[in-house]
């Protein structure tokens, strides 16, 4: 799993950071895209990745104010363009129906997929084979949301010269036994899945949350993550400037991780008052409560290590 | 007099030319600027010109296709960032407001400017000392305008050497004397405006045309024009194409700027089928009907000198 920033700034674009969006890669061999938020040139933005439009699954919107919702209607507009799109699910806060309604209708457009819009509530909003996603509420200006992905377990990996050794034979066996099913033999003996396999994978938690104070919801949603994506408008000694405006300090995000017991925190909606060489005192601010900090850049990608497995992407550095 | 074009391209952004918008410099010393249409990722072109938000005094909207306006929500709010900004006028087709009005409502949007929305109607839409401005419906998908802009015209040059000869003394007389009011000096003498001016300076034409198919308001808007922007979706032989999607050819864009007696054509809104390397042919396309034909470039400035003035851009060459 991958997660890419497309964009990290808050409220309008600057030359340093574009306004909110991001990229989460599911793991292959699926590779479809989640993507969360979308402010205006996201789909710009997309063009200098390897993201194509058509391999956006589902959209994830945090709350609608238009710093992470102007980009969607020229989204999915374009994503008609590309041949082989299939049904998109929208999932943002309620009002976001008659958000696309509205724009969709004035604006004359036609998408040539099927768009299915789910105004949320709070809980498990999507489940499938591999993934579950809950919603939950954050605090902020307007109504909005964070979001918990959460991987499923999976068997562990299978020992294929262990397997050799006790006698199963190249074939359809050995993928029983990797999915964990146990096997008989054609000579009558029985080889245990669990003989043959590491223990169970465990799926990776990621919490992507939108603009908030300090709150509830954070805890519920980070609780234990590899992951935490979560707003840092402003500086740490400006916790009541950030509280007047609905958002949160790098202190404030770093003691949600700390809290949560979160594994990596990434700060992202980064006011553009900071400039790159601000980025160094902010990044202290933060590591001082919780050391596994980092802030988001635009295009920047990160891998999401499972649990135990070494993270591969350089930003770690 | 300058225009730069911000997005060049037709219906969804590409690498090459982003979704329509261009700004047009007023003269100095006053030297605000009006936008023409404002597709998504204009504020971020923008950023690529020295061009602040905060000198944009009107916005003029061809029609209410996405690729020409779903940048406006995100430029009107980022402007409200910018010290200084005054009011902005907004002139657009029916249904602009309801579009403004739902936007704003529904992602909670906030101006600290006066926002002046007029919905078109044939004529004259805007009138100042300087300028007058012109609306006429074209023929396409939706309802849809041009804009034909006229400058005032304006004393001629002050010819100092020659009011000296005549005794003016230095100050204000020979303001007045520009402006074009005859005076009388100390000594009882007469003098004639007219007798130390050039002749008056013309003042320019400049159209600006939505999407369209060849109609009458083409040459209502275009008549006489120094400039004439004209879209030119799709090449000379796929004209039966381009009605079906209420487009225009290089062929008719040249065609039509021919018929208006227009001094320069600049194509745009060209489709992305159409790369870099295919731009010759289109352009060859173009002169063999109206040999004073050239394509739009993303960021592209062009200078619009007055009737018999030397244009000062390279573009030309």
């Amino acid at each position: 799993m991958e997660l890419t920033f497309l964009g990290t700034g808050a409220g309008r674009p600057s030359r340093q950071r574009n306004v909110t969006s991001m990229a989460l890669t599911l793991p292959q061999p699926r590779g479809s895209i989640w993507l969360f938020d979308c402010g205006e040139a996201t789909q710009h933005q997309l063009m200098n990745t390897p993201i194509k439009l058509n391999k956006i699954e589902a959209v994830f919107i945090t709350h609608l104010h238009g710093d992470h919702i102007n980009g969607l209607p020229g989204l999915l507009s374009s994503r008609s363009y590309h041949a082989g799109s299939g049904p998109l699910q929208l999932f943002g806060p309620q009002g976001i129906k008659d958000y696309i309604d509205a724009v969709f209708r004035l604006t004359s457009s036609h998408l040539d997929y099927e768009l299915i819009i789910t105004e949320l509530e709070a809980g498990v909003i999507y489940e499938d084979e591999e993934l579950i996603v809950e919603a939950h509420p954050l605090n902020h200006r307007v109504p909005c949301w964070g979001f918990r992905i959460v991987e499923k377990d999976k068997p562990g990996t299978l020992d294929a010269a262990k397997a050799r050794e006790l006698g199963v034979p190249f074939g359809p066996l050995l993928g029983q036994l990797k999915n964990g099913r146990d096997v008989m033999l054609p000579d009558g003996q029985l080889v245990r899945s669990g003989d043959v396999t590491g223990p169970d994978l465990r799926g990776r938690i990621i919490a992507i949350l939108g603009d908030t104070v300090p709150c509830h919801g954070v805890g519920q949603l980070a609780q234990g993550a590899d992951l935490l994506v979560h707003e840092a408008t402003f500086q740490g000694d400006m916790a009541e400037k950030a509280a007047a405006y609905g958002h949160s300090t790098t202190l404030q995000a770093a003691e949600a991780a700390r809290a949560a017991g979160a594994q990596r925190l990434y700060m992202t909606h980064i006011s553009s008052r900071y400039r790159d060489e601000d980025m160094v005192a902010l990044l202290q601010e933060a590591r001082s409560v919780f050391p596994e900090s980092y802030a988001g850049a635009d295009l920047m990608s990160i891998q999401i290590p499972r649990r135990g497995e070494l993270p591969q992407d350089s930003s770690l550095s």
